[in-house]
């Protein structure tokens, strides 16, 4: 059984449906997200890449068919029309690490109807976790201004794949370890982490832990120094690395307690015994505004381990984000319901230096000093761009922080830039707008 | 590479150097939850089932020390001492369903400190999020009152890894299906769901679209009827049942606007169509608080899907758990930092009817009228229990919720139940910290 069974039952009686119907034109449905949670001024994109490799990969097997027909209580037969179904549309999407803005297109397919449909619960729960947990980690990033940002999140992540994710997201936007061993594998990032409490009581005695740790593992050590008394840690740590000369590239690490008071004794501590340039990091329940605190009251630490908070994006876990049927065989479309109208139509978001963004019609010329930010990276179901690399999406995300207004990028009650739309597109959803409700008893669609 | 790069770092560098050590005595860690998030009353332990698959198949291969050194730039043959790994402990735990409290070991491993120590990050992980979900899961239950709950998560949790234990623990605390189709048929629940605003959309009339649903699906239908106008939509829906004589069976879904409000009235359109067995489904936006206004306004509303905030339970999207070392070569430790202190030894949890419970040691004789909640699971490695069933933990969720205080059940600001401690754990304790703050600079351990 593949990937495909990832998918809400009723995309299975839609898609049947449409097939029987013969409403297999081609659909457009718009991944957007309607509004941004209380603390965030912008969102980063990312989710592509996972779902250009699903939908690559997307075949509907017997095995699958047989799932379908199971979970429908009916037999395999009348669920023929669904084996052998590929994906055979097109993808046009936001690169990932890109800012976007509330109700600006993510991703957008356009596909016969059938498949666009069965295809929509995964592209949009790893769209929706992607760009849920970039936009939290490069808080993080702007946070810290600067010092380092690594992931310590795998131990409390919603399951190990999650975690996989953070690590890759987080070096996307700017952080330069991680603790996850399998994620640096996968994503060729720098892994971090040396000792836990437990191999310090294991031991019992600090000096002892650290002086075993030193002889057995080479090159720069981070030291614990808070599973008894936090200065008397310090204290013991810096005799080791000085009797070991083991200084250079080391750090001590704080994970309790009042964090920018420790970190001041132990910047003294290990000052006084001449070793400036052994480096503090810190963990323990941070997150972005954590960071911020800490960063303001110039609290000398250099490294901010970030974990569970950041890895399940602890204030805001998911986002508000929609897969909408915008267009069908030609036709815009849109969805009424108060307080979660659609504009119809296949999009493009124009932007002009400075994050002026304007939502238009894809068809639309680009304005003048604008550059529209979804690019077509699928046609007739084949990557037609090679596979995104992480270090572009890392530069994109730094090019586009450096051009978001500064209210924007504040870490406590940031205001949320806001997309303008186009002329086009406004009259377009008034237009749509009057045709259905003077419309609504007319059917249209082939089997009208 | 195998699960076992599913680690921290800090695990792998740890284990490292107790193999060096000649530190292979047996560990005891122990995970529990440190304090319960402020609207939980009581958890619900789950995840004990995936930590055994692991732990069974937990066996480092050339490859992943391959990985590992990679990591830790190092020469491969450095790390030779791991290779061939498996998991040789002992695993006493909660059997999954079962209610527990703060404080309580949800499970402990007891095996040769490198191994209990590499198995860290992922048991750790996998038990947080699934006693998080659960522990959510189940309230939403309690909110229903014995109406239906079933789960729509998919589309928005922390990826599809995460949506199928949605589902599964779900099904595990009470709700009658989900719309996942992947874990429908893994874990043989029922599956639900029907059709989405966007088909029709695509038909563009609502009777149109309901009529071509019913003739393609036999048996029982659901009508999404708030895409245009929910009343009128609720009208063509009775309209449609009638001419097919479809309403056995049958519900419509409402999705959007005031969802009192809209299920009164809709269930007078049905009740005056003469479709008083059609029932009502209620979905958008639905977690436990929002069912329990619903359930108390009197709504009538026959099944909650639940979605999104109870998918990647977003009041609390994770635990305050630990995994601590509390025993080493028979030896028992803890931790003093500040706030972080940890109980030393192994542990039972004794409890008596109503939820009464006291953490103790595992030696302790199992005070009359109690019974002990932690059972051992592994032996050598090796399942000592057939795989658990999922009938089975839902049969003891459902006897401990019984069994709970009525003010542990409270929706919004439950009063949790607190495990009292035993005389000779509380004994224990005191006598560990007296001589960890007397011995702490006498090194003990094979190394000494």
């Amino acid at each position: 059984m593949s990937d495909a069974t990832l998918t809400d039952l009723y995309e299975v009686t839609m898609a049947l449906s449409y097939l029987h119907e013969g409403m297999t034109e081609p659909a457009t449905f718009s991944c957007f997200v309607r509004a941004l949670p209380p603390e965030r001024g912008f969102l980063i994109a990312a989710g592509a890449e996972t779902v250009l490799d699903f939908l690559s990969g997307f075949a509907v097997g017997h095995d699958d068919v047989e799932v379908f027909a199971e979970a429908l209580q009916r037999p395999a037969r009348e669920l023929a029309p669904l084996v052998g179904m590929r994906f055979t549309g097109e993808v046009r999407a936001v690169p990932e690490g890109r800012v976007v803005l509330a109700g600006e297109p993510l991703l957008e397919i356009t596909a016969p109807l059938p498949q666009a449909q069965l295809v929509e619960s995964y592209v949009l729960n790893h769209l929706t976790h992607q760009t849920t947990i970039a936009s939290k980690c490069v808080r993080c990033v702007l946070a810290a201004r600067g010092r380092s940002v690594v992931d310590f999140s795998l131990r409390r992540t919603q399951g190990t794949a999650a975690a996989c994710q953070v690590a890759r997201l987080g070096a996307m936007t700017g952080f330069s370890g991680t603790s996850n061993v399998a994620a640096a594998h996968a994503e060729d990032l720098t892994a971090v982490g040396t000792m836990a409490h437990s191999y310090i009581e294991a031991f019992g005695d600090e000096e002892a832990a650290f002086t075993a740790f030193a002889l057995r593992h080479p090159g720069p050590v981070t030291f614990l120094v808070d599973t008894y008394a936090t200065e008397s840690g310090v204290a013991a740590a810096a005799r080791v690395l000085n009797a070991l000369g083991r200084g250079d590239g080391s750090a001590i690490r704080l994970d309790s307690g009042d964090l920018a008071e420790l970190a001041f004794r132990a910047r003294t501590i290990l000052d006084n015994a001449g070793l400036p340039q052994v480096r503090i990091v810190a963990s323990g329940g941070l997150d972005e505004f954590a960071v911020h605190d800490l960063t303001r009251a110039g609290a000398p630490i250099d490294v901010f381990a970030v974990g569970t908070r950041v890895g399940v994006s602890a204030d805001a876990p998911t986002l508000d984000s929609a897969y909408k049927l915008v267009a069908y065989d030609g036709r815009p479309l849109m969805k009424l319901s108060a307080a979660k109208a659609t504009a119809p139509g296949r999009k493009q978001v124009f932007r002009r230096p400075g994050c002026h963004d304007v939502i238009g019609l894809a068809e639309e010329p680009v304005p003048p000093g604008s550059t529209p930010l979804l690019e077509t990276l699928m046609r007739g179901g084949v990557r037609s761009t090679p596979r995104g690399r992480l270090e572009d999406a890392r530069r994109r995300v730094a090019a586009d922080l450096a051009e978001l207004p500064a209210a924007a990028r504040y870490i406590r009650s940031p205001q949320a830039v806001r997309a303008k739309v186009s002329k086009r597109l406004a009259h377009l959803t008034e237009q749509v707008r009057r045709r259905i409700e003077r419309e609504a008893l007319a059917p249209f669609g082939s089997h009208a």
